[in-house]
């Protein structure tokens, strides 16, 4: 691997400097992307192998970031599970949601080489694009996130329909819990046997929850997912929006790394948790819709405050679409300029 | 005060029992708040003293609560200072937000008495119906609360706009949150006049901020409030949605009582806080949409993690328009069944 430093640093290993990548870095923000995308639906759009490879590569050929993520949806295993998914403009949407016992009952536990194979393949592909040039990740949702979606019927403002579960129906929902982990333990395995060399599991919305609330509908399951590929040997990330009260429950969760929003101090989070567990993050993604010296200082200070060792700069949510692509370019070479001291311990601007 | 248990919770003085009110307790969840409100524009209801006044008390007739909450809107004030608002079925709407100083300097500070009577005369029709049976709320938006609506013109997903403008032109920002602070100063204060007898402050989108950026940008602004009403000797209510990792920043608000959100753990926030501080909350308003032996038990749960004394049961966010009255009902029923014992030290069932 030319470029390992994303590994290193998933292993809290010593590294010239911090590595970066950005959640979501192939995308809308991107006129290249924009022309590839046209009018394909998005559903269609990530099962298009050439067409997924290319775009997952682009940011990577453009700005040179540290790793390369797969380009796909969240929502791929759950079309897979059987249900009726399409994401137009205005965010995912899903026919008939899960609201019963039944309802789980007849959703499909399915093997990955099946009916997400175009996922293995573009994997495969960009391996093979890749040359052990850079890193590559793999990633799928966390189950709450996926409940959330599967009984919400799409996005949420609220979560109020699959709290009334939570909090009326919790064997239903822990049912549904059980099948999405019992998929996506599978389909991350066959992400790794295809090529990824990392994973991130993104359990968005589970900052809607308690930390008791997490300790029951949502740790357990991630814990397992993380067990069930712990002997292939790949970092495990774990990204949690609004995490500030969860910190402590996540770092149990098996994940060799916590990617973390904006609203904690990356130091305080260092202070709160073993020092045997990396972070990512954790610049607000409306940074990068302002300035390129906004960006510049907000990354430094992300730089600094995660103590350069087992820090992985990142933002803290995916970013957006009206982002401008100057200020991409500005966030990965801020991480660029930055060199650590010999010593390892700390940071100084190169 | 026939029924004073409201304010000397917020004092943290012992009381029989927990006090308990709903955020949004006068709404749509009511069949006679639909009734009345037919197809009256949100804006114009907010105006008819009559109605409103009506409004108010609906809950508190039916359920009643230990306190009432005037009926009115955080944009009321918002309006009178010049802008273009209305509030359709989907959220609010702003015309023509504000995006550059010249827009900050083009908005006035209106006089209370002048364009927002209407709500100075709700107050006041609202103690004279009262007789001094319960306590009378008033409340108000927070500065950066309402600079978000303002700013973004109406609701918002990601607060994309406002922060770019937080990164990118802080001064104009500030600028903006100056403005709305005396406005709000002068309105809470007018609202005190007319009979207000405690004042909450929703600074509803502060959790968005990192507790850096909270102290920069809310803080002081709140604190400004709260110290021009600092001489009337009413308790002063703050609720912030996503908490978190805020609340030692807002402890030193001036507040008398933290309306914390779910996410938080009660007993947890007690330990991190100073003792002066009393607390409202934290109920999932999800767990209303769900049973009656669930809210009782979650009521229940946030009774007994409360600690008794220096606590008003209450919801973590407003209550959901689609809540069945039968769970409004048993939450205020649990409060109610739930006395101190002697010592004023514990609870216990009643």
């Amino acid at each position: 691997m030319r470029n390992d430093r994303f590994l290193r640093a998933c292993r809290r290993e010593p590294v010239d400097r911090v590595p970066v990548w950005l959640m979501r870095q192939a995308g809308r923000y991107m006129r290249e992307y924009r022309e590839i995308r046209h009018n394909i639906p998005f559903m269609e759009l990530v099962k298009d192998v050439d067409l997924a490879t290319r775009i997952s590569l682009q940011p990577y050929r453009r700005f040179h970031m540290d790793a390369v993520i797969l380009f796909s949806d969240i929502l791929v295993p759950v079309q897979a599970m059987g249900m009726d998914v399409s994401i137009p403009e205005g965010g995912p949407k899903i026919k008939h949601p899960v609201r019963t016992l039944q309802d789980v009952n007849e959703l499909k536990v399915p093997d990955p080489t099946g009916s997400t194979k175009f996922v293995l393949e573009i994997l495969e592909r960009l391996r093979m694009e890749l040359r052990d040039e850079a890193p590559l990740i793999g990633f799928a949702g966390a189950p709450f996130t996926l409940a959330s979606y599967m009984i919400e019927g799409g996005g949420s403002r609220n979560f109020a329909v699959i709290k009334a579960m939570l909090y009326s129906q919790p064997a239903t929902l822990h049912a549904l819990l059980d099948k999405i982990t019992t998929t996506v333990s599978l389909y991350v395995r066959a992400q790794i046997n295809a090529g990824a060399q990392a994973i991130q599991l993104f359990d968005t919305w589970a900052g809607e929850l308690s930390a008791a609330q997490y300790r029951e509908f949502a740790l357990p399951y991630t814990q397992r997912i993380f067990e069930s590929i712990g002997n292939l040997g790949v970092p495990r990330l774990l990204f949690v929006n609004g995490c500030g009260t969860l910190l402590e429950a996540m770092a149990e969760s098996g994940a060799d790394v916590l990617s973390v929003d904006w609203r904690v101090d990356l130091g305080e989070v260092r202070a709160r948790l073993d020092s045997t567990i990396a972070l990512q993050g954790n610049v607000d993604p409306c940074v990068l819709l302002s300035t390129p010296e906004a960006v510049e200082h907000e990354a430094s200070q992300a730089i600094f405050k995660g103590g350069g060792r087992g820090h992985i700069l990142n933002l803290g949510h995916g970013i957006l679409p009206t982002t401008p692509e100057e200020n991409v370019a500005t966030f990965v070479e801020t991480a660029k300029k930055i060199f650590m001291v010999q010593t390892g311990q700390g940071v100084k601007q190169g």
